[in-house]
């Protein structure tokens, strides 16, 4: 059952004026400027509720982290964790990811996150997915060299397209993993986790996880 | 149960000077020659009893097939059946694939098979396996430019392993498929099995297959 939107989280999302930009188009190539600090910058992409970034961002002070999510009740409860937290490393964009070239110019992240994108299963919907090679393109103009691409998904069929798609845009591959939780090789970051997958590692689903590296 | 050796298995295999090169190598460098024409080599490390091979070479009579293949029981039925099919284009190696670089010269391979080689799973065990980095080396020394290796298996913890090891060599990766007989990518060639495949597809075991492409 889809869910009616809460009346009012547009206004509160709005609200939170320290966490959540507005007209982020205006902050292309300034972004160093608006955290007040030359640290790297890492971007995820369908932040949903935060739990990801925001622990993320709690634990790398030294690292700026900007969450970009269409859906404004869910990026609410992300801001809400950050705020909560207090943190000063964060910011949060509600745009469409489509339009990331708008909001972001070359070399200005370090990291790219995906999680658990939307699979769009059909293969009609390919060019929908966040790893279709339209987007890889986009990506690599706004990544640094040796910029990284962290990639997870619970859909099989989606990580073996995304492998395919990463390596005919000349990406690298690394530290390729079909089962994230269930492998030893994981550092603390791959601990981190989302909310999403919580809910599907505990039903025992794994989880396929890879970097793929913009060369120099 | 392990078989016991049929006696004789060697002198008949010996026995078949037109397809099985001794001391092959006084060869390397020379396999044009050895063919009597300039046509690509495609090369399979551990060619079992040959039917993945043998049927290439029926079909692809414009291409030189070569089969490495250690145990001297199985490799006489891969040479039986290309005796039996009269081939031309094939030659066959009693030889062990950790001296590679004796027999082939930089350069002198187009394309390299490896269908189910032995996943030594054990992680001290990982050396031996024909994916492991140091044999990707030696393949990317007698490979063209643009050469490829094409790998078939039914180990998933395998695959995970290759395509890391693939690479962290900086091999290119391509046609990357979790379900090669499952899906609809495939071409004409992937249709063609090995005896191993065979059975073990029909048992629904998934087969894994990658191309991994040496780079300018």
């Amino acid at each position: 059952m889809r869910r009616r939107k809460k009346p009012g989280a547009k206004e509160k999302l709005l609200g939170y004026e320290r966490y959540v930009c507005v007209e982020p188009q205006r902050l292309k190539g300034k972004w160093g400027a608006y955290f007040g600090n030359t640290n790297p910058i890492h971007l995820e992409l369908g932040t949903g509720r935060g739990q990801f970034i925001t622990t993320l961002a709690d634990l790398y002070p030294e690292i700026n982290f900007i969450g970009m999510e269409i859906k404004e009740e869910v990026l609410l409860k992300a801001v809400e964790k950050a705020a909560e937290k207090n943190l000063r490393n964060i910011a949060f964009l509600w745009y469409d990811i489509n339009k990331i070239e708008e909001v972001f110019s070359q070399d200005e992240i370090h990291r790219i996150y995906i999680n658990f994108c939307d699979p769009w299963p059909k293969k009609r919907w390919a060019k929908r997915r966040l790893t279709y090679r339209n987007f890889l393109e986009k990506y690599k103009q706004i990544l640094v060299e040796k910029g990284e691409i962290h990639f997870k998904t619970d859909n099989e069929k989606l990580f073996e397209f995304s492998l395919n798609e990463f390596s005919l845009c000349d990406l690298r591959l690394a530290n390729i993993t079909f089962d994230l939780h269930g492998s030893h090789i994981s550092g603390i970051e791959d601990k981190i986790t989302t909310e999403y997958e919580d809910k599907f590692s505990a039903m025992g689903m794994k989880i396929y996880r890879c970097e793929a590296v913009k060369r120099n």
